[in-house]
């Protein structure tokens, strides 16, 4: 069945909602230490702060779903698949940045996007910590709203095209491997500034024109489906390496204009997969 | 001349006056967009955030401290240095973490340190975005305050004494070369999780007790004298490379335990430079 979309404010309003649900429960476990002493301790009832704000998280969002948009699907990190039957399905991640979660940085976010049978249509990135929450509607617009409103946000544009204008990011070079490694090594090496340690945040600060490039690879769907909106919302383009549909995860490259994306798959698509 | 230290809370005090000035100062440039559109068009009048930002803070807290400590020395980033007469000299980072402040990322900071003739007696790494101000006396105690008053904070400590359970970071890997670069390696390759982006950030995160060893070179003195105070008053160790004192910047090490700081050692001082 494909879903209808007669009110996607209404759907922005109820993806605050849930992260708004989302966001105690998530600050509860950051910064709270007691991390076990030695792995050599192990026990069941060892404390992990992120595996449990990733379980506290998918379990109340998935319960607030069923309330509210019962019929809809449900994928999440944690939890098996909630199959659709309306064309629209959830897509969660409780913890996405789970090395920056246990790391106490905050750049970890939750990630909630509304799917439709084709692609993400709308979604939220939410940083609990500093409290930036960012929209977006698929191609349409995005905003950062910091608790006193929505204010539309943009990608740098048309300022930055070249790759040596860029300032690019990814997670952690040092998990590329082959002919992935170098792909992104002659990228980084043009680029004006490079960026690492960021998860989707980096794609939020690309729609926010800070970052113009971002270059990932082994994405799951979950950790892929709430950039979406956002980057293109923003007047970004995000696909995977070969330009295609990036919301089933894999390699991703987002780009502040698509003169800069195109530019970008020059050196990516030899390497993809 | 040596300085007297009569009263280490109020010296706290002025620090906290010194960076509560550089606030809304940074805050006015962070994310302020309007990058150049191409370095082709360089002109006098192109607004440069970052620049702008560490010129205007800078500025502020030289006066600020011309007024209220006359007499004192200041070292900073953007001034010729201002010779101590009474032995105490101000060490001003106005924004470290350039590469994070203009691609909109938190994770930079405003760092200020109060030295003696020997080393850093008072410092604060304060983040104007988050709102988050870690405050050090030097080997005796160290507090982050988000405006609800200060907070202990300390690092993992004993619960952290081997490299393979510990959280290491550096701002960039790709920044070491030669024998520092395979010594970094082979710690990072041992370590249970490798972050990557931070600058004086990661430090912070140690002491509160985030991330277990941060490892760097090339740091000048106003990078590393703000460190030190807020590493050791948590109960962490930080050194250069050969176990010596940091405070002039150089090749840094910094580790929740001094268990692990000497593990670090045995891999770092071979490449010490």
């Amino acid at each position: 069945m494909a879903p209808a979309w007669p009110d996607l404010t209404g759907e922005l309003a109820f993806l605050e909602t849930l992260a708004d649900a989302a966001r105690p429960l998530a600050l509860r476990h950051f910064r709270a230490g007691a991390v076990p002493e030695s792995k050599t301790t192990g026990s069941d009832a060892e404390y992990d702060p992120v595996t449990a704000a990733d379980r506290d998280i998918e379990t109340r969002l998935r319960t607030l779903i069923a309330q509210h948009r019962p019929g809809d699907g449900v994928l999440g990190e944690e939890h098996a698949p909630t199959p659709s039957q309306t064309g629209r399905t959830f897509v969660i991640d409780p913890i996405d940045g789970t090395r920056a979660f246990i790391a106490g940085l905050p750049i970890w976010c939750v990630l909630i996007a509304l799917s439709g049978p084709d692609c993400p249509v709308a979604s939220v990135i939410d940083q609990p910590f500093t409290g930036e929450r960012f929209l977006g509607l698929n191609g349409e617009a995005a905003w950062l709203d910091r608790g006193q409103g929505r204010q539309r946000i943009r990608t740098r544009g048309q300022a930055v095209t070249r790759i040596d204008d860029a300032i690019i990011s990814t997670t952690d070079p040092g998990l590329f491997q082959g002919a992935e490694a170098d792909a992104f090594a002659s990228l980084a090496g043009l680029a004006r500034v490079r960026r690492y340690g960021l998860d989707a945040y980096g794609y939020a600060a690309l729609a926010l024109g800070g970052i113009d490039l971002v270059v990932e690879s082994g994405l799951k769907a979950w950790d892929a489906a709430a950039l979406i909106p956002v980057v293109t919302g923003a007047g970004g383009v995000i696909t995977d390496w070969r330009g295609g549909p990036c919301h089933d995860g894999g390699q991703v490259v987002a780009a502040a204009s698509a003169a800069l994306h195109a530019r970008a798959l020059e050196r990516l698509t030899p390497a993809a997969a």
